[in-house]
């Protein structure tokens, strides 16, 4: 088969590669109908993720069929249309119990971390893809949901609701600052609402972002960078401060516009995927009664979520922005790489015989 | 009256002052027959706190009578027996009606910070002290409680409780640890089982203070800076770190030790006063699904702390342990500043007719 393979910080390549083989009892041989590329990705192939071994199939996002199922799998048949969860989860383990499906210590790739495709053992970005603990990490679609909405649902849309919204606490009437209007933060603006978020201020550097973000039903945008940003955002709350600071880009520098623009009492909920440290004024912040939540996504709101774009009530289409055949996957690479440039919020990469022309 | 009053950076003297006088229809003056010394008192006297002025009477805590009410004070009346509470509360403002009292807005001393008492008015180590909002910032006495137990509501068992046990999310039978076993500390310990905590484990550099952890409620304890302090903590563990790290000290070095002991999913709930910033390391943490709280306490929780006193369920009084009159408040301060040396807790400075000799 085909698949996207990592060659070392800088290198990939749309390669021949063997077809994955059933090797526990308790996996699936899904085929990848539609998959796309996540910004830690591109972290992946600067070389930012050593865990990454070259050889590597990428991708933990995708939407297939099942071709082939293990002898202990009883809920999933062939055939069956499925959302695969960036997230693989034993739901044996202690934290898996608890639905901390982030930290699954079922032994694959690595004990104690839920992703792993494309990171520990290969992933989505390719025609076929081995599944581990098919019956909780495949999603049965559906009829109604198209791939492209799908295809959401593996990462984005449970990462910003778990770590943005659910975690920020957001309570009816809040407001809510998401820096950052990239895929994620978009997934976050979109799903504020569920939990009553009354004002969504979406903050980026990038007008085009923060324009479509208009979409996703954020109700004010702010440029960050500029000299009146913060008074900009203070000004749509009591003067105070915002409720819920969410960070969705992950750098020391959004994280603390995040700190900057929470009230006493708020809360900061990171999700951002950081590279180095920051310095967190604890000298000012113990008195202020904050909350900072940091994580990886447990995607044990998936099937929530999936429910209401099923319902029309989380706009999951529209983050597809450019569409791309399987063979012209370094292509697609490349359009997603100028995200600034092509406008590109996500990239889907469907097999021919699928994707639109 | 004499009152215990603020020189500038190392200075104090018992002095001779004027009596606080009713300065709005919502004040009490209080006539204080039981007050303590918190460590913040001794930070202020560093020169850490320079909003402290030259000329202040200090002192957060307190245990008194009323003497006199305001003209629209309704539901207190001279003679009754109440607990000063460190937090001063206008009940009517955006932060009190959601229980944020620790960021009152009501305007004395400064608006939008709840102490006040010993930092922008005049305190309770005096004789006499004026109390605003007298009815939601004073608490009326049951009989049965004692004047040292009632003393250590004013602050460091509401602050235990509510910055450390609840802000930490503790669940019946989390292994929580706590770091620093001060008084704050110790109050964190002695509430950890109201919420159901399975294992605490007490972590100080002070072999005496370890040993009063155990009669606070304690199940472990944990020397900290021998060099396999945090294989101790994580071996009463599943292996993977602690629940609840509260963190009940305010170095940098003690906040990294909380950070380092909670297991993914977590929560570390900082108490401690900071006077410096921390590194934080968001390049590990943003996976780890850990939450991270702040604050200052609201004494929301006094009312139900009082009636678990007044049922014998927290052993207050074993808080106290060293006693002084007023007229002995130099050597109160002195044994406090001392504490590693003398083994103090909380000492208490009571009126001469009160006091035990």
């Amino acid at each position: 088969m085909k698949a996207l393979v990592y060659g070392g910080p800088g290198k990939k390549s749309w390669a021949e590669v063997p077809s994955p083989q059933i090797l526990h009892p308790t996996d699936a041989i899904v085929r990848v109908d539609t998959t796309t590329i996540c910004g830690t990705d591109l972290h992946i192939l600067k070389g930012d993720v050593p865990a990454v071994q070259v050889g590597r199939i990428l991708g933990h996002e995708g939407v297939g069929t099942i071709i082939e199922v293990g002898s202990s799998v009883d809920s999933l048949s062939v055939g069956d249309r499925v959302i695969i969860s960036c997230i693989k989860s034993c739901a044996h383990c202690a934290n898996c119990k608890v639905g901390l499906y982030s930290h699954c210590l079922g032994d694959e790739g690595r004990s104690g971390i839920g992703w792993v495709f494309g990171h520990l053992i290969d992933g989505t970005q390719a025609e076929f893809v081995r599944v581990p603990y098919a019956e909780n990490s495949l999603h049965k679609l559906p009829p109604g949901v198209s791939d492209e909405e799908a295809v959401m649902l593996s990462d984005i849309l449970p990462t910003g609701f778990e770590i943005g919204v659910v975690n920020g606490r957001i309570k009816p009437g809040d407001v809510v600052a998401v820096i950052g209007a990239g895929p994620v933060g978009l997934a976050a603006i979109a799903t504020a609402g569920l939990y009553g978020a009354g004002t969504i201020i979406a903050i980026d550097t990038d007008r085009n972002r923060l324009d479509q973000a208009r979409h996703f039903g954020a109700t004010h945008s702010v440029v960050s960078g500029s000299p009146d940003w913060k008074r900009s955002v203070l000004d749509l709350t009591d003067g105070a401060g915002v409720d819920v600071a969410i960070e969705a880009v992950g750098l020391p520098e959004t994280f603390t516009m995040a700190i900057d623009v929470v009230r006493p009492g708020g809360s900061v909920a990171n999700v951002g995927v950081h590279g180095k440290p920051v310095e967190l004024h604890l000298e000012e912040l113990w008195i202020q009664n904050i909350t900072i939540s940091t994580g990886l996504v447990n995607t044990n709101t998936t099937p929530m979520l999936l429910k209401l774009v099923a319902q029309r009530k989380i706009p999951a289409g529209k983050l597809a922005t450019h569409r791309f055949r399987f063979d012209q996957f370094l292509d697609a690479y490349d359009t997603f790489s100028r995200a600034a440039e092509t406008k590109a919020l996500k990239v889907v990469i469907s097999r021919g015989d699928l994707a639109p022309r």
